[in-house]
C-alpha cells in the first residue's frame, strides 16, 4: 500500500517520531502481550547482520556458543544477594506446567549468570580447563512498567557472554577486551560512536564487582547505554561453588566476566541516523543496500526493456556482493516506492527510466545528502555499478563522522557549577563532563534535581584535556572526571 | 581430562549407549531444571551448521526471518479447538510477573501459529500482500513427562515457518516444497535418509488439515520423526480473522502452512551414524573436520619442529576451507586425544610424529572404516592436504549410502498378515510396509498390541513395486500403502 503520510518531525516530538518511524519502517510492531514486540523482517534482517558480525568477533577472540535453559529455579536467583535485589521486581514466574502446580517456581531468565556458573562448576576441575569462554544468543525477560519498542521491552533478544578464568587479572583483561570488541562493532557497523568507561557503583550490574559500559548520544541528546561488560570477581563462583584446582594444587574459586548487547542497538541505530523521512540504515547493516526502481508509465513501449535492464544491473551489483533489490511491483508509482524505501533507510536508490535507458545512464540517489554534495547523480551505468561498493563504504564512514561531530557539538566540558550543569541538561541535554568526589549523594541529588545520572567514568581518551579539579556537587575535590546525561 | 572408559555397546543397551554418548561427546548435559538440557559448544556447533544450511535454503525459497513473542495469551491457544486439545496438557504457564498476579495467564509458546496468524492479519489487506513467507528461529516449550536429551526435552530450539497464501493450491504447494527442502537437507547434510509422506489423521498436527512428515530409521530400528510440514487450510485464519481482499474484490480467509525442524535432528544424527567408540559427525556438520595430533614424547628433540609442522599443515587445510584443529595440549597423551576426538566424531585425524616429519608424510585416519578399505593411511604431506576436501565429500556420501543400505535392510515389504507384522516389530523392528483400509481402529489396535503407529502414507517413490491389495488389519481392501514402526 502507498503510505505517504509525513512523519512527526523530530524537532516537534522526538519520542512520537521514534515510535512512528519504527512502526512505519516496518522494523517492529506491537504485540497483544503487554511490553512484548514483534520484530518484523526488515528489523530482524538488521539484527541478523548485527548478530553475524558480533558472532564472528566472538569466535575470533576464542569464544564458543552454547545454549542454557530458559527457565531458572527461583532459588538460584536468590543465591547472590545483590543479584536478586536487582532482578526480583522484574521477574516473570512460571508456577504451573504440564497441568500441575510446580513444587518450586521457575523464572524466565532475566540473564543467565546463575544457571551458567552452576553448569560451569560441573565442567571445570583444574586450571587446565580454564579459561572457559562461552556465549549464548537468547531471549530474556525483564518485566518493565514502561516499555518502548527495541529500547525497553519485557522480552528482548541478546547475547550474553560468560567466561571463567584462573586469575582476577585475566578476567579483568577479558571484560575490557569485550568492551573493545563492542566499541569497534558499534563504530564500524552501526556507525554509532560511543564513550566507554566504568560505571559508578550505583549504576553497576546487580552482582558485578565492576561494570564497564558504552554510551551513545541520541539525536535528542539523551544517552543510550548500548552495552555492558562486567567483571564479576568471585561473587557468583562462591555462591555456585564453582572451584578449580590451581597450578599449585590449591582449590580456588573461579573469576568470572559477563557481557551483553541486545536488540536495543536497533533502537540506537534509529535514533542515531534517522531523519524526518525515515530511518537510515548504515550499509553494513542494510538487508538491501541498493534498490533499483524501474520508472515505467502505463503503456510505455520500453517497459519490458527497462525491467530487463534493471535486472541486468541488479545482477551486476550482486556479482560485486552488493545486496540489491529490483522493485518490479506494478501497483505502486515510482514516487510511492521512493517514499517506502527512504522510510526504510535503504542507503542508495537507482532509478532507471526510458531516457536513462537510451543514454545508458542511471540516476543514483543517496539516502542522505553528502556534506557539500548532492543526493542525486546522473551516472553512466557501468560507472555507477563499479563505484557502488566504494560509495557504500564512504557512506558508512560519513555516517560515523556525522554522528561523532554531533556528539562533540553536544558534549559540554569545563562546566562551572551545579547550576550550569542543570541548565544544560534541562535545556539542551547532551553529555556534561565534570569532576566528581566519588560521593553517591551527589549522584542521588542529580537524579532528583535534573533526572541525570553518571553514565560513565570515561576511559582516558575521552577525558578532558585539563582534568576538572573540583567536584560538581560543590565543596570537595574531584577524584575523577565523569560524564553526566539524561538517559534512556 | 583423559576419559577412556568404554561406552556401553549399542547392541547391549541402545538407550544407555545414547545417553552416554551424548554426555561424553559433550553434545549436551542435564540441567537443574527437569526436562531442560544444556547444549554444550560441541553440540551447539553442529546445530549452528544445521541452522546456517537450512536458513540459506529458506531464504533461497523466498522466506524472511522475523521474531514473535515468547509468551502467548491463554485465550489465543484456546481459540482453535483441536490446537488447544493437543497442546494444553503440555503448557508451561506464567501467572505472575513484575511482582503481581497477571490478569490473564500467559503460556510459553509450544508453537506460534496463534500469535503469528493474529499478527499477519494486521499486516495483510489484499492479495498483493500475499504470499507472506516467514520463518522464526526460536525456543519453544512442551512440558513432557519422559524426556531424552535432544529427542524430547521440555524446552527445545527449532525453526517454525509460517506462510499465508491467496489460494489453497498455493499453500499446498508450499507445504510440499518445504517438505522437499527438509528432505534434501537431511540427506545431504545429516546424511540421514528419510521416508516422506502424509500423516494419518490420528498423527497429524493439532490444528492442521494435513500433515506431511519425514521419518528416519535409527540404528535400533525405531523411527524418528525428523520434521513436519502442515497444510493448515483456513483453520487458524478463521479463528484469528485473517482476511484479505481477493483479485475479484471479495473478502476471503487466508490459506496457511507451517513447518518445523528442531534440535531433535542432532539426536537423529547421533543414532544414525554413531558407533561404540562415540558419535560420528558428517563432515558438512562437523565444527572440526580434521584434527591434527602431534605425536610428541617428553624430551623429544623434534618436539618443536613437529608442533610447527602441524600448524603449517593446519594452515594449508584452512586455506582450502577445511575446518581444522591442531591439538597442542601437552598434558594429554596422543592416545587420550585419539579417544576424545573419536568420541566427538571428528571425521579425520591426522597424526604427525618424528618419523613422519623425516619422511614428509602423515598418518590419516578416518573416523569410520571405508567399505573394503582401511581406516589408516600413510600419505605424503602435500598429497594428504590436497586430497582432504575430496575425502571429506566422499565420507559424507558414504555415510548416507551406508544409512540408506541399513534402512533398506530393515524395511519389510510383502508382509502377509497381522501376526507377521507383530513378530517383525517385536523382534527386529524396522519399517513395515502394508496395505491399510483407512480405518483408525486398525491404528488403535496396532498401538495397543505392538506399540506401533503408521509413520507415513509414503510418497510414490517409497511405495512397494506391487501395491498391497488387502488391509493389514484383516478383512477389507487396502486403500493405501502405509509404513508402520515403533517410534521415538
Amino acid at each position: 500500500m502507498a503510505d505517504d503520510k509525513k512523519l512527526t518531525p523530530r524537532a516537534e516530538d522526538f519520542s512520537a517520531w521514534y515510535n512512528e518511524v519504527v512502526l512505519r519502517a516496518e522494523l517492529a510492531d506491537y504485540s497483544p502481550v503487554k511490553g512484548a514486540m514483534v520484530i518484523r523482517p526488515w528489523g530482524y534482517g538488521i539484527w541478523e547482520r548485527m548478530q553475524a558480525a558480533l558472532d564472528q568477533r566472538f569466535k575470533d577472540t576464542g569464544h564458543e556458543n552454547a545454549y542454557f535453559p530458559l527457565l531458572i529455579p527461583m532459588s538460584f536467583i536468590e543465591k547472590e544477594k545483590e543479584h536478586v535485589e536487582g532482578f526480583k521486581p522484574e521477574l516473570a514466574v512460571v508456577t504451573h506446567a504440564g497441568g500441575k502446580e510446580l513444587e518450586e517456581a521457575l523464572v524466565i531468565r532475566p540473564t543467565s549468570e546463575t544457571m551458567i556458573y552452576h553448569m560451569m562448576s560441573k565442567w571445570v576441575q583444574s586450571y587446565r580447563d580454564l579459561p572457559l569462554l562461552m556465549n549464548q544468543w537468547a531471549n530474556v525477560m525483564r518485566w518493565e512498567l514502561r516499555t518502548r519498542l527495541f529500547l525497553r521491552t519485557s522480552e528482548f533478544l541478546w547475547q550474553e557472554g560468560h567466561t571463567a578464568h584462573a586469575t582476577a587479572e585475566e578476567a579483568e583483561v577479558e571484560a575490557l577486551k569485550m568492551l573493545g570488541v563492542y566499541r569497534e562493532f558499534m563504530e564500524k557497523w552501526i556507525a554509532m560512536p560511543v564513550v566507554t568507561g566504568r560505571k559508578t557503583d550505583s549504576e553497576k550490574f546487580a552482582g558485578a564487582v565492576r561494570t564497564y559500559g558504552l554510551e551513545a548520544m541520541m539525536q535528542d541528546n539523551r544517552a543510550l547505554q548500548a552495552g555492558t561488560s562486567h567483571f564479576l570477581g568471585q561473587n557468583f563462583s562462591r555462591q555456585f561453588d564453582f572451584k578449580f584446582q590451581s597450578v599449585e594444587g590449591k582449590e580456588e574459586y573461579a573469576w568470572n566476566t559477563s557481557w551483553g548487547v541486545s536488540t536495543r542497538m536497533v533502537g540506537g541505530m534509529v535514533m542515531t541516523h534517522g531523519d524526518d523521512e525515515g530511518i537510515v540504515v548504515p550499509p553494513k547493516l542494510a538487508p538491501v543496500q541498493v534498490v533499483i526502481v524501474p520508472i515505467v508509465k502505463a503503456g510505455d513501449s520500453k517497459a519490458e526493456a527497462i525491467h530487463h535492464k534493471a535486472d541486468e544491473l541488479g545482477g551486476m551489483l550482486t556479482a560485486q556482493r552488493v545486496r540489491v533489490k529490483v522493485d518490479h511491483r506494478d501497483h505502486l508509482s515510482p514516487g510511492a516506492k521512493f517514499y517506502e524505501w527512504e522510510r526504510k533507510g535503504v542507503p542508495f536508490r537507482m532509478e532507471l527510466g526510458p531516457k536513462d535507458l537510451d543514454k545508458q545512464q542511471v540516476v543514483l540517489v543517496r539516502r542522505v545528502k553528502p556534506e557539500g554534495g548532492e543526493r542525486k547523480e546522473f551516472l553512466p551505468q557501468h560507472h555507477a555499478i563499479s563505484m557502488l561498493p566504494d560509495r557504500l563504504d564512504a557512506f558508512q564512514r560519513e555516517l560515523l563522522a556525522r554522528a561523532q561531530k554531533r556528539r562533540e557539538e553536544n558534549s559540554h566540558r569545563g562546566v562551572k557549577d551545579w547550576g550550569e550543569m542543570k541548565e544544560i541538561l534541562e535545556t539542551k541535554g547532551g553529555f556534561v563532563y565534570t569532576g566528581w568526589s566519588g560521593d553517591p549523594a551527589v549522584e542521588a541529588r542529580a537524579k532528583e534535581e535534573m533526572k541525570a545520572t553518571i553514565r560513565v567514568i570515561p576511559d582516558p581518551e575521552f577525558r578532558s584535556g585539563t582534568a576538572p579539579t573540583t567536584c560538581i556537587g560543590g565543596g570537595g575535590a574531584s577524584k575523577m572526571e565523569v560524564v553526566w546525561a539524561r538517559a534512556y
